[in-house]
């Protein structure tokens, strides 16, 4: 038997799957990430499970739906017991190993009851999410006592940048031309330098540790999955000098927006568009501020990126190692009246997926780009295939990769499925909805895009016809999107129906429950005749377990 | 404040709604179950969430739905982490503590992965379902070798009843004229003594330990719910002396069924028609041995429920002790032409409920009859409220009945629901029905019985005009129904997208969330005048905290 492969799956954060170059955009050059795809599969349709951070990232890394899991929004905890990749591999004798972001929060109630000491090696991976720590760090500290640094603070101080907070006032900080410190909280700032050289920028700092966790990982010798989450191009935005300077007004694509989408009578979108990130990236001279920063965010980690895959290959690691690339969610950046995301238009749910497998089974598909229908929670059962971890369907609801990296077959999904709870946002209060109703849940099929709107009529857009997801067509009375509606909230039920808690219904449990039968319980027998017609055995009354 | 009362929970297995005297039997007379009715509430529409008795539990010991905890058929076990009644009343200090049955499989493989010791105190207690066992004896032994005995095995033993099998030898098989041994478990032999006098049968041992646990209560000192758990009147059906002979064939109600009803096209209906234990009780002569073995298990459970009563009384026990006496499930008996439980009709999925609370305030309801829907899942919370455990309705998704005890409100709700999961049966394979999509589930909102038949048609009864159920309208095209039927699909997609799972949604968590937007995380601003516009407060570069 060969060598399992080693996994680097590399995700950043709030990337729009349209910022690449290799993705169609027409400025920003990201060689790097483009060789990657094509050595590898790109994915042309690939779905989050939920618009924001944390559901979206429980979701993969537990291969699990956010209505499966309960981690619906930032913050909520992943409750104890709550199976993950990493519970997986280390079945298999793998590591999964976190460099980065994984927004997760432990579920600390839970662990009590049970028991179980957060400090203990299995109280660390119940709060890591399932991961063994390399390194942890989400990415954002601006409220940051010193005993609570990140290890990058303690970095930036090594480095000589000192302050109360290094992280905020200089990885997102910029300064103008009298020295003074303006905040990258502020969008008037994102044009500016931070004020950290680009090698210690977060970036490139975590680079250098996912490189710091493989030369480790080769003296321990287990396959791994290294998962290195970058926090960029996630706000603050701000970027390190050359970086900041790379774009400006001229290489911004013009906002996907029509004049007809402020005019909508859907409550939850007028609450969307009223809401301030929104109404912030409405504005041109935002955008114009904004972008430019964003778009040399990434070009910055396709730099990095550039400067790991070339260290791995000197390293002799690229030949035995499968790299994934992909993001949490995407950003509306103005699009459609809106900022950040939260909701389901193309830019905000859907991400650019490249999967690069070094194996000869892969040979056929290199540079393939696949428009099948694939989700987030795929990313895990296509690892766990990799490390040879048997299937668990009554776990893991994602679907395995591999036919469509091995060109063998595809991927079988009729919809791709993401949600979003707004219970915590201003909207739920202004709304009036209840916080157990504050939801919407997206169903889209490659052509018909269906979001369900608790308390709210759908929305709903026809990709084919309208690309640019301008027109709503959640009223519209003709018979088509009619009929449309009715077969998704019946596609609907048909998911909400399954069974996404039944997690104990291991291989041992379905054997014992076939097994029950022949255990001497006999239901509905009137007499030995109809015993012995229907067993072919005697019935002995002295001897039950004689007659199983 | 007043010590809080204990709560003496009483549950039969397989007890039909209409088998009590109480309830409208006319032959069974069950005066001691009648009295509590007269001194508490008796619900005329209590409906339990799996007609089958697993599930059934699970839903009752957690107060959720069985989608929400995943046990969804006998001996799925129930997954570590998933909080139960006795998790929440020990935050109180109150014990939950189980005398007989729970159906409860523990879920080793996720103990093994959080390091859960099932021999240590949290380890028992997942094993068993958030209970203290005082005793645990889930009433069926068939295979069951000495290391695994029960202690009511040993019980028989110490009485002198010796054999390899005490409890089916002696409890559950009668003697013919010739001494020989004849098995309960053919239902020919149902007329039978049980082969032990009724003072060692398990009903009596059972309410001696329930005696037994009491008395130890008492030197404890702390506030309880005891789960007083009968195996009885479940199958085998065998009754000691002299209550098999108490009823005969002049005592049997006549059947529910029609003849149009086995003319049914509903391929899932067909399957349970086809079913060896539907056959055999729908054969006259299978009633006529059964039922009146049947109606003596619950005469006999009667009896010892007044020696339990009236031990109660004269302890002291009474006066501060709720009293709830139901059942898990019914029992078809032929009715339908079914036998066992295992679908929606009435007498399976409906159960009686009486909760007697001797407290002053619930002196103006005592003998009331609420025809308020109500499921099992809301005795957990009623039960939480009366030991002044705070709600959690996050996690608890019962309602408490405190309100009709005390005559103060109602029960809001529209729709009973129950769940059936039937991946393991024979009918599965022979529809081709997959593992996955092997499951029923009923709403019931007071008039209209809907059954939605995961891969069928759904099977739709009006208790108005058709209170026996005889008449399925689940394809009639009647504009009525045609509607309601579209209504309930539409009550159960609400139903099934609510956050089941979002249960660590705790106080601390949800505060946590609300203060996320006052840690110096700021998204959207563009400049210090539109923070300080939107905040009241000045934006200071240097004090992100001092910002918040």
């Amino acid at each position: 038997m060969t060598k399992p492969p080693n996994v680097l799956w590399i995700m950043a954060d709030q990337l729009r799957f349209d910022y690449l170059s290799c993705t169609g955009h027409p400025h920003l050059h990201t060689p790097h990430i483009d060789a990657l795809a094509a050595r590898g599969v790109r994915f042309s349709n690939a779905y989050v499970q939920s618009p924001v951070c944390g559901p979206s990232r429980m979701s993969a890394y537990t291969g699990r739906y956010v209505r499966s899991h309960g981690s619906t929004w930032n913050g909520m905890p992943l409750r104890v017991g709550e199976p993950t990749l990493g519970d997986h591999l280390r079945e298999v004798g793998a590591r999964a190993v976190l460099v980065g972001k994984t927004h997760m929060t432990a579920d600390a109630e839970g662990m009590a009851w049970l028991g179980i000491d957060p400090t203990s090696e299995i109280g660390v991976r119940v709060s890591e999410c399932g991961f063994e720590p390399f390194e942890r760090d989400d990415g954002l500290h601006p409220d940051s006592p010193r005993q609570n640094w990140s290890a990058y603070d303690d970095y930036l101080v090594a480095q000589g940048y000192s302050s109360e907070n290094p992280w905020e006032d200089f990885a997102n900080s910029g300064l103008d031309d009298d020295g003074e410190l303006l905040s990258a909280w502020l969008l008037k700032n994102s044009r500016l330098a931070a004020n950290v050289p680009e090698e210690h920028s977060e970036t490139a700092y975590m680079t250098d540790r996912a490189m710091d966790f493989m030369r480790e990982a080769r003296a321990d010798g287990r396959p791994w999955v290294c998962h290195l989450s970058y926090i960029k191009p996630h706000w603050p935005y701000i970027v390190p000098a050359p970086y900041h300077d790379m774009y400006d007004e001229s290489h911004i694509v013009p906002p996907v927006r029509s004049e007809a989408e402020r005019e909508t009578d859907h409550p939850l979108l007028r609450a969307y568009h009223g809401a301030r990130v929104c109404r912030s990236f409405s504005r041109d001279h935002v955008r114009e501020h904004v972008i430019p920063a964003y778009m040399g965010l990434i070009k910055q980690l396709d730099d990095n990126l550039g400067r790991l895959f070339a260290w791995m290959d000197r390293e002799g690691l690229s030949e035995n190692t499968i790299v994934a690339f992909t993001s949490d969610h995407g950003d509306y950046m103005g699009d459609h009246w809106m900022g950040d995301k939260d909701f389901y238009h193309e830019m905000a749910v859907k991400v650019p997926l490249i999967i690069a497998d070094p194996r000869p089974e892969a040979n056929g598909t290199r540079g393939l780009v696949s428009d099948a229908l694939v989700e987030m929670i795929d990313l895990a059962p296509t690892f766990m295939a990799a490390l040879g971890c048997p299937p668990k369907p009554h776990v893991i609801e994602g679907r395995d990769l591999t036919p469509v990296l091995h060109g063998t077959g595809g991927v079988s999904r009729r919809y791709a499925i993401s949600e979003h709870d707004y219970h915590w946002s201003d909207m739920a209060r202004t709304l009036g909805q209840p916080q157990e109703e504050a939801h919407t849940v997206m169903l889209f099929d490659g052509r018909w895009k269906f979001i369900r709107c608790e308390g709210f009529r759908p929305v709903l857009f026809d990709l084919e016809t309208d690309p640019a997801e301008l027109e709503d067509l959640g009223a519209s009375e003709a018979p088509e999107h009619v009929q449309v509606r009715a077969r998704m909230e019946a596609a609907l039920l048909d998911w909400s129906r399954r069974h996404h808690t039944r997690i104990t219904a291991t291989p041992t449990v379905l054997a014992r429950q076939k097994m029950a039968a022949e255990t001497g319980i006999l239901i509905g027998f009137w007499d030995e005749q109809e015993y012995q017609e229907a067993t072919g055995k005697a019935f002995d009354s002295l001897s039950p377990v004689g007659r199983g």
